[in-house]
């Protein structure tokens, strides 16, 4: 392994020293149990946004911090579920009364800590509504997930939601919204070759010269199936293809918004070669992409991959992707 | 070479498409000669301006392309200068009749050929000044520069010029602002890997497996040595002892921008490891990072490893470095 780390421990929590200690404006980092908040949170009359899950995924979801999305995020070692303390405590800290909403990615581990981080608060009267994201079309059932794997539309799930939370929709409805999210959103990712895992120092799984995983999970979970190393463009429809036919055909229509994510190791260029194809070929589908995101937003180490996301848009949901946003990965203004 | 693309002649204007694509509110692109500028140039009243320099360095220059930033940017092939004709097509374009700064990096090709424009563009009564950006402390001469290469702080003036000339400089005055940056800045990068060029499909030098390419150039020209491999602390402190050695010391002391930039295929995990060492040792040589910026914005096709920037701030260039701005790669707001 050739990587730029001082020791395969002290990745994760250097890495969020280094995230905070460059955001002092943003954040603040609380240790043991260990989550980073906003520094400004509780926000008085706002409901609270928390998620968390295993690291290895940078920018999410502690570079989703900040006004206008997360109010916290409990970050787990790598690959590995946050603790029930880190998301009780984590709320505890940021909740202004108005209850919190809990933002979990469908991975076994994360779902019964952050359940029972849920039950603990509410046993002292503090209200969660948990949103649970499934939004992976590659398989039904993987190694760490029964039913869907939570990926990209997390990422738009945080943005919509937290902007929701900022306007001072109350707990409800922020929730309602991010079940919106999820039920109009659709993902699938694809890898060229793994990421390395540090503590071992190899990669979490084998290619050929020739060989893509196609549906790969963000932990390097298998997907459909192997196949050959395709252009670009055809990988890019094959990804599509699989996205689109998950919807409810009657439902595609209108605009939409694009993420393709980069997995950790694909360039910018490439990035913007998949979203070109991306662009023309949802157009060719009668689906104009009004809103995109392109870039490394959720990783899976060094993964060389991306994976491709599609959001139905309405009119709120729409305005609420507009909304500012400023944390360290995600950040704009009116 | 196992990347994301179509075929390797297609890389560039792809990417660029993708950019365009995704981003209609921002920009819009011009073939033969190309150059990709903002929607709304020419703007009224305000100094216009333009960089470029090959391409394979992404988000850079197309990326920081919109308000606050630049009026257009001109990419080259694959670590090819652009043409004069592109350079002159550009400027034709956005210069709104107060003038244009040209931003060049310190590459003969590219010193050339934006020189040749602004003469062409002198010779018919449209005004340039040209801010030569030449940071890189690694070394004095090296395959493409005579004199210092000009790497991160590029970034860094292109937001400062783009803040200045936003709120209405005139062009000496935006002018002189980038010669200031220039002048407070310093950089070095090393690698731990070389990018793979998609015209050959191989890397663009070799290293071994215990070892880094010390002050390597952004197309992967040899810096000062080749050193072993050491941990990330142990790097990011012998880059920052080459920065800061190359100041008046006289002038270390106060507030700096600390820009650790992702040479391709290192993870967000990996420049925020790089970025807490920074911190905490400029801060023990008496420098407050008071804002920094952390991530890929001057690439280096795949390459692993990072560079580091040190600019020493005042008051005029923090506000300006705090202006909104709304591109592809750099977005903020008030």
């Amino acid at each position: 392994m050739k990587r730029l780390y001082n020791s395969p421990d002290a990745v994760v929590p250097e890495a969020l020293e280094g995230l905070v200690l460059t955001h002092p404006e943003l954040l603040r980092m609380r240790p043991d149990p260990t989550y980073v908040a906003r520094v400004d949170a509780p926000v008085a009359g706002r409901v609270a946004l928390v998620s968390g899950g295993g690291s290895g995924h940078e920018p999410m979801h502690v570079g989703f911090v900040g006004p206008g999305m997360l109010s916290a995020a409990c970050p787990g070692e790598v690959f590995t579920s946050p603790t029930a303390d880190q998301v009780e405590a984590a709320v505890r800290d940021v909740d202004a009364g108005a209850g919190t909403l809990l933002v979990v990615k469908n991975y076994s581990g994360d779902v019964m800590n952050f359940e029972m981080a849920a039950e603990l608060l509410a046993a002292d009267g503090v209200a969660t509504e948990t949103v649970l994201v499934a939004d992976d079309v590659a398989v039904e059932d993987s190694t760490f997930t029964s039913g869907r794997r939570g990926v990209g539309a997390t990422v738009l799930v945080e943005k919509i939601c937290g902007a929701a939370a900022e306007r001072g929709e109350p707990l409800a409805r922020v929730a309602e919204l991010g079940r919106t999210v999820c039920a109009r959103s659709r993902s699938l990712g694809f890898a060229l070759s793994a990421g390395t895992v540090p503590a071992t120092g190899r990669p979490s799984f084998e290619l050929a010269d020739d060989e893509i995983e196609f549906g790969v999970g963000i932990h390097g979970e298998p997907g459909r199936e192997r196949r050959p190393l395709e252009s670009a463009d055809a990988l890019t429809d094959r990804a599509l293809a699989a996205v689109l036919a998950d919807f409810d055909q009657d439902d595609l229509s209108g605009d939409v918004l694009l993420f393709v994510n980069g997995l950790g190791a694909a360039t910018p260029m490439e990035c913007s070669i998949v979203a070109r194809r991306a662009v023309r070929t949802l157009g060719a589908r009668g689906l104009r992409v009004s809103r995109s995101l392109v870039g490394q937003y959720m990783t899976s180490l060094d993964m060389l991959g991306v994976s491709v996301t599609v959001l139905l848009l309405d009119d709120e949901l729409t305005e609420l992707w507009d909304a500012p946003v400023r944390t360290a990965a995600l950040r704009w203004g009116r």
